[in-house]
């Protein structure tokens, strides 16, 4: 069986590799075809060598960039009965609706989001003093490195995902390192990426795919003086090597960790529609048997019969639905592992808690427990992430209680409250919700926080740990693209020398630029 | 003699100190009158405690927090002789026109602007996704600790300079560490601002000041959990080290640190205009006694006559000028290391290069010259900073050693070039440019980089190791404001719970939204 080559400086040749993997199949368990390459560093060095010439992308008119992105969306489109088959069976994911007619879709629409974003341009934040003849903008900040997660084979694929989307946008090359759980998926998807590179006459290294490599080149590849940036989504343990490796040598690190998505029920809401919640809840927690970022696992009830019987009629769902796959034997171990912690610490089980056996990897539909009291005793353990159909109840005795424990809370992505329509619950809202809105990038209202819209107004981000830093978001146009820019400011230079977007005339007369304090798309006079 | 208090909690108090220093005449070499505390960590911890409680600025009106801003500009101009004189006693930097009428009043200018971007309230990019009715915001990041640099008491002053505007502009309170080279300075100050917050009804720990901690302390203050962000402004070294600490718990820290401020001049330049070039460069490098973050203080030429009587002319300015003193004796120590590294590393004194004797604290006005060969062979050792009034020359055979020369540049805040009128150094900008821009925040032409205007499009920030991100700005509003805040984002939130900022109805009809990926003024239609 040979070995995938991996694309690096424009062509698809054999890695320098210290050993192989194979993807399995985590509804069966099965390996299958084909071997990957596990990168040594020559391959890394030679990549961001490559990457490091290709940063003339940077000169490259945004019509020829939008052109690729857009190029690359239709050709995803064309391969897409090719692309489900082989993300669902390295994912286990349906391939229908989640892979075929929502995530393939949500990932060609990012790729032309950002498209649109590059032709329009306002992304940069132009900004003109024409007083004192000081121009700024947002510019590309070098090769960027994308460490794409196991759960999201399309949309946050490493080599057509949305970060991946950002930095092209934003006018870098990416050296994408698949996720290795789909290796085969990111194989095509690269195809199909560098046939458009190719089509649309972009430098050859503008998109290169390594599969593998050591934790020490990792840690190597990020710090190193040619890389630009680098955006991470995964696991909090290897995210924060990742970060301290990167932090070490001043390069910008986008990590999407660890969050457990607080929920938070009022009473009222019970009383309204807590069976139609239940059934929210339930719904939002196993799907994509829980394996979401935003997975809402840490859910907060005040004690009483409404709360008991909204466990129960959760309880009910959890054990009625069907168990389904989760993407790898890892994820399958570290769920139990989590959910152990979680006992260890004094959750009890509502239901499920144990690894089904064969076929493939899976974990019964979980639901812990725990009263407020005890979760304050060990709040750090009782916050560990539980990736997958897990979800745990903290009850709290009263409202002093809730703001003991929402106090307690690490950072999050999302946070929500469900509140009662006639008003009842806005007391309590107005004492919580200050406490949580610091605590999560994302605040949601009567809403699971499991759908991440791709919306200029989206916040896929929030404080430490969550991710690195809380002024950035991974999903939304134009903010995503800011994270791969570095702020470049002309000051008194001639005005033949100014790149396109900061001289006089608006480029396209559709971009919006600061001038002299105001949004502007005019063209300033001479 | 008392030792001065600390201002923590809304109260002027004794330190909980490890010991005291006094502040020196560095045109004397005297100790000034008054012990200053060494604070430990009993003082950090109720500073911390404190801005934590203070946090409640979030909720303050913003007409409050401009009203603090511009009194405390209003009171800083009353107390104007007082400032000045002390100033000058502790940074011996000239009390006209620099202390009295360049650098107070930039002061009072940025305190104004930043209080003018509160109440127009763009600076936040308040998005909104009327479809799927999401918004965002920036939002306060908590308390902000303020490290000030010894080279500007007032305009980087940690307690009423540009990061303390910005970080309160932004809705967080400050947590000011005084730099120690000019704590009478800082304490007036804190004093005019902790008056101007009392008269306009802010929380009491809106401002804090502690004049100096251990290195230890120092670490752990940025590192803590209820840290918002760090600003610092100062050496690399002390820079990097608190870098790390706050890293380690991912705490944004935005580090203004070392620059060379490489100045290409063009062989055009020089034939048209060669003396008044020599002119300008001198009175660039020597003002202030060239304690600037953007001193130009890395010449590149290319090698020939009139590159030597740029030099010669430079030597004869230099040799003219009085030798004005340092910031401190450790400036005056920091220098003479420095240059003794770029002579180590191949430089040769051209003139100057040694301390001179009492009074204070003075080194000669000093110049080196390398080739640009020597260069190449200790890239590193000879980008040294040499913070202080002595500038290198760096000459190389020919273009291709220039292109060089500039590809092994570290990353800086600045970068200029000076070119002829005619067009004649066109093609060798065209092929410089490009190596230069990537290596600098702010790229200049025909103009020397000690200016640092306070302007919407300024960038005072630059590539690492310049800075610790290349995205931020620390001068320049509304940018530098972005810094020190966190992106909210509101899913489904009901419309009364939506801060003002992202409600439909425009909250002061000036505020610029990013309103369905247009930018507008305008209320959105129910």
């Amino acid at each position: 069986m040979p070995t995938h080559p991996i694309l690096i400086a424009g062509e698809w040749r054999a890695a320098k590799a210290s050993g192989t993997f194979q993807a399995e199949n985590p509804t069966t368990g099965e390996k299958l075809p084909g071997e990957f390459p596990v990168s040594t560093w020559a391959d890394c060095d030679e990549a961001l060598a490559a990457a490091e010439a290709a940063t003339i992308l940077r000169a490259t008119p945004p019509e020829q960039i939008a052109k690729f992105l857009t190029r690359f969306a239709e050709r995803i489109e064309t391969r897409k009965s090719e692309l489900v088959k082989i993300a669902h069976a390295e994912t286990g994911l349906p391939k229908a609706p989640r892979l075929a007619d929502v995530e393939l879709p949500r990932t060609t629409g990012q790729l032309r989001q950002a498209a649109a974003a590059v032709l329009e341009g306002s992304w940069a934040l132009p900004t003109i003093d024409t007083k004192l003849n000081i121009r700024s903008t947002l510019a590309p900040i070098g090769p960027v490195w994308v460490f794409g997660p196991n759960n999201f084979p399309f949309a946050f694929n490493s080599v057509a995902g949305g970060d991946f989307a950002a930095a092209i946008a934003a006018g870098n090359p990416v050296i994408a390192k698949a996720n290795t759980s789909h290796p085969g998926t990111s194989r095509l998807l690269a195809e199909e990426a560098f046939a458009a590179v190719a089509e649309t006459g972009l430098p050859p290294a503008t998109v290169q795919l390594i599969y593998r490599t050591s934790h020490e080149d990792g840690a190597r590849l990020v710090a190193d003086p040619r890389t630009g940036a680098i955006a991470y989504t995964g696991s909090r343990a290897a995210g924060l090597k990742l970060k301290s490796a990167a932090d070490a040598t001043g390069k910008p690190i986008y990590l999407e960790l660890s969050s457990v998505n607080p929920v938070v029920v009022l009473p009222g809401a019970l009383t309204e529609r807590g069976a139609k919640l239940a059934d929210e809840f339930a719904g939002s927690c196993l799907m994509g048997t829980g394996q979401f970022c935003t997975n809402p696992s840490f859910v907060v009830l005040l004690a009483g019969e409404l709360s008991e019987q909204f466990i129960a009629a959760v309880k009910t769902k959890f054990e009625g639905a069907p168990t389904t796959p989760l993407l790898s034997s890892a994820v399958a171990r570290a769920l139990a592992a989590s959910v152990k912690t979680l006992q260890e610490a004094g959750a009890q089980l509502v239901t499920g808690g144990k690894i089904i056996s064969a076929p493939g990897y899976r974990f019964a539909n979980t639901l812990l427990r725990v009263s407020g009291e005890k979760f304050l005793a060990e709040p750090e353990k009782l916050q560990t992430e539980a990736f997958g159909n897990a979800s745990l109840f903290v009850i709290a005795r009263d409202a002093a209680e809730v703001e003991k424990i929402l106090a307690h809370l690490e950072g999050n992505l999302t946070g929500a409250f469900y509140s009662d329509t006639g008003g009842g619950d806005d007391a309590l809202y107005e004492k919580f919700a200050p406490l949580l809105r610091l605590r999560v990038g994302r605040l949601l209202n009567d809403k699971m926080p499991t759908g991440v819209a791709v919306s200029s107004a989206m916040n896929h981000g929030g404080p430490y740990p969550s991710t690195g830093h809380p002024g950035f978001t991974a999903v939304g146009i134009p903010a995503s693209l800011r994270r791969f820019a570095a702020l470049h400011c002309y000051d008194n230079v001639r005005a033949a020398r100014l790149p396109a977007a900061l001289q006089n005339k608006n480029p396209n007369g559709k971009m919006w630029r600061l001038v002299d304090s105001q949004w502007s798309q005019a063209d300033i006079a001479e």
